[in-house]
């Protein structure tokens, strides 16, 4: 179901245009702006570099409850983590070098910035809103694959392990595959 | 209710340092962060630009139904309005200096970028978060007053002409007392 756009693809996506591109206001109504597939998660752009200066870009999560996300870390992406619906546990690394983890319900608020080691767990199907320095907004359609359907009740998008190696250096971020986290 | 700390003004109001002001991990809950009443509204800076090299700011804004807020516009300042619970009418000047109005529910976003005339009006009582270019996110504490309640259940702060327009020329903005809104 995500791929209808394929069958001619000069046209991507139908929300190709839906964000400005530029520093103009506009509005979306939920469910608009740049959604993607992501293993069962449906990611929405709703503000890009494109529109900041490159200052920053927001995007919502619709998560299902799961596995812990592989840990990586960012080297120049800082990344806010906003629970709107749902339980997530947050994973880590503080500035001492010690792992932490916080369970999040709706309304708590984490922030990892650029450099140190994280990952999460989605307890309870959530719904998350997370603000990135600008341009790492489109990592999870990069990653991922363009969607016309903003639900996660769609087939879910399993990326290759070269197409996660590809977005992650496009996105200046690395995966820590041997980072283990207590409570994990 | 919101001024406590001024029994001891040297210590500030009990939040301060709850962010780190350095790009350093931290969670917040609910309620957590840097409360100040500004009028009725309850506004919390989650994040800071000192967290973010001074990409961006998040804050989130609880509202009682009321009134249009004073038309402004900002200079350098990006600024977003996610409406979490509630309903807000957003009134902006678009691109080709048309005045729009866009009733936001829960999950709705709106994006009005630095130089763009805009208001908005609380329709039903809400909780807004809003990201911000760094810097700008405590503007409504230097207009409004630190408190410690982070309930909107207290009394409001009214702020004066001189304060109103200190915290304006602070913060880079103009109100634009002669501008309207149809539909306002």
């Amino acid at each position: 179901m995500s791929f209808e756009y394929l069958i001619d693809p000069a046209k991507g996506p139908q929300w190709t245009g839906r964000l400005p591109g530029a520093p103009k206001p506009y509005v979306l109504r939920r469910g608009e702006g740049e959604t993607a597939m992501l293993f069962g998660d449906l990611f929405t752009v709703l503000l890009s570099g494109d529109e900041t200066e490159n200052q920053f870009g927001i995007i919502t999560a619709d998560s299902p409850a799961g596995d812990v996300i592989p840990t990586h870390s960012h080297n120049e992406t800082h990344e806010t983590f906003y629970v709107i619906e749902g339980k997530v546990r947050l994973f880590f690394e503080d500035e001492e070098g010690q792992k932490q983890s916080s369970l999040l319900a709706p309304g708590d608020f984490g922030f990892v910035p650029a450099g140190f080691a994280h990952a999460y767990q989605i307890v309870e199907d959530a719904r998350m809103m997370g603000t990135l320095s600008g341009g790492f907004e489109r990592f999870f359609q990069h990653m991922g694959t363009p969607t016309d359907h903003a639900t996660t009740d769609q087939p879910p998008f399993i990326p290759d392990f070269p197409r996660m190696q590809a977005a992650a250096q496009q996105h200046n971020m690395q995966f820590l595959p041997d980072y283990t986290w207590p409570n994990a």
